[in-house]
């Protein structure tokens, strides 16, 4: 019969066997990003972040990323659509700055099980097309059963370099991920685990350029996307005032993927 | 800033919001069934049953299902395989009886979230064709990345009828699903959360063909499916004595959405 | 050395052998149809209309189809969307009266290829939605690399019975497919080959529901759609001025392969 | 009424508008390319090689590629398996030595069309996957419905420099792609248009690397892959005598869109 064993990490199944915790152990993988940011309506957004953040700037990040040679995946690829807001934790221990994650959807159902289970990041499928690109133009497109909530636009202006290529490293170097690792009842309303999560991860940028963002986010019927509608007409409702930043990176990610911790 | 309602249910992201937790809350969908169980080695079938279950028979229960007009998505549709053997399940308060998953794929993200989080079934994804239908030859293949680790063949030999049906139609009406429900530690070995649950399922059979099923699993290399290769190889190392059934049903399935329970 | 047989039919690439030519070869499939219908401008809908037709009637003929158990694909199934309108072929040998294909949408490329080379139908690529089924609302979305550029949506007020089941039965029964089989020449500009062709095609009626239908079309950009936009934009460039039809079918199929002929 | 105008190209549907023909027009696109070629037995593989071409060598050239950034597609993508011999044609009028097209495989539609209408390149569909990679291990599985077909392994050894890359670029530089435009008769046996196209290609090699490329070829029955399966056995059937080459290169492609012509 099978028994965990005490030093192992599992996932479901558990049955067929996990794999010996290694706190060293690193998630490796290339990657491309698009990062638009854009300023909106604090009180609106403040409705999406729970209780115990502070929100540190009525700002919606969101990121297109291709992920490519990614080691535990044995050199396989996704892409993703990452949407955080900049808060502050006030725990009870802890009191961190970070992105706190509102969602995040991929087209690889893997990565989206483990962000959920691991690190308590909100993962959700979505089709993500790989940018189409007509120098210097770039553009994604986010679907669900062939309905578009989603499209990103880039043109870039011209390359980050010097100074300011510098900063920008240090910018991706060490960023704060925030999630809510929540697992409900069964049988029963309110949660059975419910932790905020802090997973510092950091990217190697090795070039970027700036540009001209746009994004459009399109309000989605039950019918047309039965179990995500109420979120993305949620972040559709919030207005784009302001585009804050629009960057495109090329470079490499190299994460402790033991290296999370629930913060209190 | 939000805050979860203590009458609800909620499923990551949580801040946009859940639903009120309705204990009659009704799944309801079609399905196409082709179930084939066959005998094999128990030893090496009790590897992957957890300590507290007694595996009452060496047999492997293997069904393709494909599930259409499903009301909590909207209508759409979604194909699953599921893998289980029959347990009793001996606990210090519960003694039951069912079918112990030790896999299930599905083709979709969306049911595989609420299966591992809501009842912790062991959902994970793959690609699953449609049933290739030359009556009364039936197939399908199931495939990750493009890679075939399964194959079903199902030749029909007559429609289930009378007492046949009957019998059948019992048997269908009430299968004790049994999961387990595991979440990781986050930043160290081990179990965050760890249940075993009871989910009471049923399948309203209309009707029935009994026939010649056939199975075929496929060694895969991680390269080829780097989270799930080990997942498939135990079960293709599991001998095949003997198909000890194959019948393809048509019916309609109501489930208590929240009627499973965490068994002790 | 290979050479091809002179009772033979081949499609590229012909080298690796093709099928004796057989006048009697059927394509059989079941079929499960939402058709909307609409009227609009004439002068609009002519500008599609090559010279050498009359258009019968300034309508657009929408049809959603799922065919399954198709023999020729082994049992497999494909889903269309058919745009046609209704002419009278004037030729100097031909007087034909049927639907004249606009363009049809197909989700897997095998029929695509036959379609387009066998009987001059401008069939392109598209992904389309099995319909999503919430008694009795019926929907689908079209798109193409994420883009909807297609949604049809049906609310089945009623069976159709006895008089008007057997009218429909005799409308579906024989329908004049007509095509333009049109092959460009190499390195010139020109036709190397363009025939118009008719297909007689039909349907054997069980079972069908009237209903209000709508449908929407959404333009598209170049960057959306590369080699698609001018013809999705020039049919939403034509006016619904009223939706004439709307029914939902279920039978069978059964067409003459090798049945279509050149008119002139 | 539609009327085709005498300097345009098109392609089905001709009604809704076709280009000027421009002898100037570029496909432009990056490639990234892993070909193995082997030997294999000269009488069989001359079973697929038309009457009017010689084949130069026993050989068969297999050729992964991913095209990014393609200027006719907006800068979308697709993924190719091509499949050729070198042969010499000896026409009345022509005598031309290039690689004869066995068959190509495609994950998208729209060049499958194109590619086939225009010059007579034998493509069909197929899943392909992008390359994993675990340096210096490159990996692809290509797969119809979920059943795996063909797998292309490369380990890499070591740069192409100097001499070597100059030798391979001049290769590269120029290839003749030989296809059989070939479209049945409507309603009759035998062609209706069957003509040999020579289509220059070229790609400017920015980089390449040299190592040990496997490939396996695995059989299909009509249930697997209905339409494709006697391709896939003809060619499983070549043995594989031995690895001729095995490169991966990087790099841009730009041909002649209209640059094909007949010969004869």
């Amino acid at each position: 019969m099978f028994q965990p064993r005490s030093d192992y990490t599992y996932l479901m199944p558990a049955h067929f066997g996990g794999a010996k915790f290694d706190p060293e152990a690193i998630v490796a993988q290339r990657s491309t990003s698009l990062a638009i940011g854009y300023e909106t309506e604090r009180e609106s957004l403040e409705h999406y972040i729970p209780e115990g953040f502070e929100l540190l700037a009525p700002e919606v990040q969101v990121s297109f990323s291709k992920f490519t040679e990614i080691n535990w995946m044995q050199g396989g690829q996704y892409n993703l659509i990452n949407v955080a807001a900049p808060v502050r934790f006030h725990g009870e221990k802890d009191q961190v700055d970070g992105a706190y994650t509102l969602v995040v959807w991929e087209n690889k159902t893997a990565p989206i099980l483990g962000g959920r289970e691991q690190t308590g990041i909100p993962k959700i499928y979505a089709d993500i097309e790989d940018l189409h690109i007509v120098r210097p133009h770039y553009a994604t497109t986010v679907s669900y059963e062939g309905n578009t909530f989603l499209t990103m636009d880039f043109e870039a202006t011209g390359a980050v370099t010097d100074g300011d290529l510098e900063a920008l490293k240090a910018q991706f170097a060490s960023m704060n991920t925030l999630g809510w690792r929540y697992v409900p009842k069964v049988g029963a309303p309110g949660a059975e685990l419910s932790q905020f999560v802090l997973y510092p991860q950091g990217m190697e940028v090795e070039s970027a350029q700036v540009g001209v963002g746009t994004l459009q986010w399109t309000e989605q019927t039950p019918m047309q996307n039965p179990v995500q509608y109420y979120i993305i007409n949620s972040l559709a409702a919030l207005p784009v005032k302001r585009v804050t930043q629009a960057v495109l990176t090329e470079g490499r990610a190299f994460l402790h993927a033991m290296g999370a911790r629930v913060i209190e």
